[in-house]
């Protein structure tokens, strides 16, 4: 078997394989912004890279594959949290990791190797952006915050072609209600925030005076040393190409002299009843909600395996109805497999429809089919 | 209610309340070293550690009780681990993490608010370590480590009582293998250790060098940042109590000029057929190689609580039977209750002894005796 994955950078069919001669695959793939409970369109985004993270342990080895996801654990939005209710930044983004840990194992994903977080980086982070201070890819502005000069690194926007599109000063397209006015260009990105006074206690001390690390450099950072320079596998949700990745790519790549990923992977969104999930819609689910109202976790696994994981999905209460349906199916079918201990072996049709580019809907109808196959002629009644 | 424990610091029995106006009780519990699965006897502080943190929060109240346990995750023991292994550390670490976590579930521990690690807080130590070096409480040595320096801080061995015994240079109690011979005094300890091969990748910047943080300053560090300067309870088992605590105190109150913590509460060592555990004897056990011989979590739990915490426990095979056969007796007994679904107001002669010193054989008895009491007929037969 070899797997094979669409990769973003080429926007070509790929074969996945490590580059280094370790043998080991080293796979780095964003992790949850820890202020609030993951939703069900993140946890679709961690299904499908728990099944890159399983297949790849079965192609190269369960000890040969390093599996990386960082934990986001400061930032405007985890601050915003910990000021309005009063509480320490820390206490609030523990108390959502924990929950991010029990709904992950609820729902069957394999915790990664490491799991770094950003806050305990920090080192880490000041001593990459002091690197791209001396190579002339960051400044220091009159607020006292350190830039990326976008225009410094001439490959810009490979993974995006966002160049392609107007990657231009003063383009709408990149500002962001973050951009401060005192950046030399609009594409310009923080890796340093200067202290303000809403950041309370959360700022420590850089060559650059106290403040925060940027969003964009802990992936950098915290990919370097764990996984090293280069990277086989860099994956997240398709909301993240740009301009989270391409920015890392551009950190990177300036920061050591180096390719950063040799592949990318993005999933894409999680739709909702058709539409996009929003707080003011009403159809923003966590895994807490769906199991109120009666469904298993690993039916909603199943519902996020439903479709092809670089096409939207469309979610609905029905859908999962459907989903926990199939899985009782399903079960029921292993079980009445004579003489297996219910287990059996489909693993060649599935393994194959899922390592071509992780075709979701072929391998769970491969899995019918063996198991029909399998099954005693009762339950084909 | 009032929870009373034994103060190892004043030696006396106090009572526990939180010393803040916010009425937050802040609680602090040295966490294991993460290069190797933990042992029983680390569990037997751990389960009564989670007895006092419920303890706490039935007094006074789910939200006003803030636990932190550290993670020793840099070390000479786990960089070892690393080394040996010739795997990054915090692969090793992430790795016994994770296994920790899942045995305090197994033993139905809760786990706590904040959970930090050392490599997460290198600059809150660096931070910690640079106003003791401003105010002359620690100097750099010839080898460029950094020292606490144990005849600036009139205090020192308050806890202890070290000065009682033999605190004086050259003293042999004071030795401890990995002490340079750099130091000014015998009885200083290292605040930073300087950068040697042997590190490998595992050292940070400082103002001193590159290099790692000693082990005491990472939970005086944080201490401070996640509970304040000024905690309620600090608590460990009795082989922390010196040199570690004694340490922690020096570093904190020079640092912060505030008292350190007003309670120190420290459990006694188990013992396994009598003997100290240890590897060469055979008798160390891990939870998982009792659950191997076909005892449960829960049977552990009991047969760790089947003693006074502050005295030595002797912990053997039989004991564990012991443990669980009695708690499928309470387990029969609860479940014979009629009219109840399984549950019995046993609280105020259990709690009454939990509080009083954590009685716990005290509390074990109430427990018979209430069930006993509750229980038809047939059980007593």
């Amino acid at each position: 078997m070899s797997i094979r994955l669409y990769d973003s950078l080429t926007r070509s069919l790929c074969e996945l394989r490590p580059a280094q001669p370790d043998g080991i695959f080293r796979f780095y793939n964003c992790g949850p912004t820890v202020y609030a409970p993951a939703h069900i369109g993140n946890f679709r985004t961690f299904v499908v890279n728990d099944i890159i993270r399983r297949l790849l342990e079965l192609e190269f080895g369960a000890n040969k594959v390093k599996h990386v996801r960082n934990l986001t654990d400061v930032d405007d939005k985890t601050i915003k949290r910990a000021r309005d209710e009063q509480r320490p930044l820390a206490d609030v983004t523990q108390q959502w990791t924990a929950k991010f840990h029990a709904d992950c194992a609820s729902l069957n994903c394999l915790p990664p190797h490491v799991e770094p977080t950003a806050t305990g980086h920090i080192p880490e982070q000041v001593d990459m952006i002091a690197v791209l201070m001396k190579k002339g890819n960051a400044y220091r502005a009159a607020d006292e915050s350190v830039y990326f000069k976008v225009n410094s690194f001439e490959a810009y926007g490979a993974l995006s072609r966002v160049k392609e599109r107007e990657l231009q000063t003063g383009s709408a397209l990149m500002a962001t209600p973050a951009d401060a006015d005192e950046k030399e260009d609009v594409s310009d990105f923080a890796l340093w925030k200067a202290h303000k006074p809403e950041d309370g206690a959360n700022a420590w001390d850089s060559p650059w005076g106290r403040g925060r690390p940027g969003w964009h450099i802990e992936c950098s950072a915290m990919s370097k040393k764990h996984l090293g320079e280069t990277i086989d596998l860099h994956t997240g949700g398709v909301d993240l190409l740009f301009p989270h990745h391409e920015n890392e790519i551009a950190q990177s790549q300036c920061c050591n002299g180096t390719p950063f990923s040799h592949h990318w992977y993005h999933s894409e969104h999680l739709l909702v009843d058709g539409k996009k999930m929003s707080k003011s819609l009403g159809n923003l689910y966590t895994l807490d909600e769906l199991v109120a109202k009666g469904f298993s976790p690993m039916a909603l696994r199943y519902a996020l395996l439903m479709g092809h994981p670089r096409k939207q999905l469309s979610f609905s209460l029905d859908s999962l109805h459907a989903a926990a349906s199939a899985l009782r199916t399903l079960r029921a079918a292993r079980a009445a497999i004579p003489g297996s201990g219910g287990s059996v072996d489909v693993s060649v049709p599935v393994l194959a429809a899922l390592a071509d580019d992780l075709n979701f809907p072929g391998a769970l109808g491969a899995l019918f089919t063996a198991l029909n196959a399998t099954a005693p002629a009762d339950l084909h009644a």
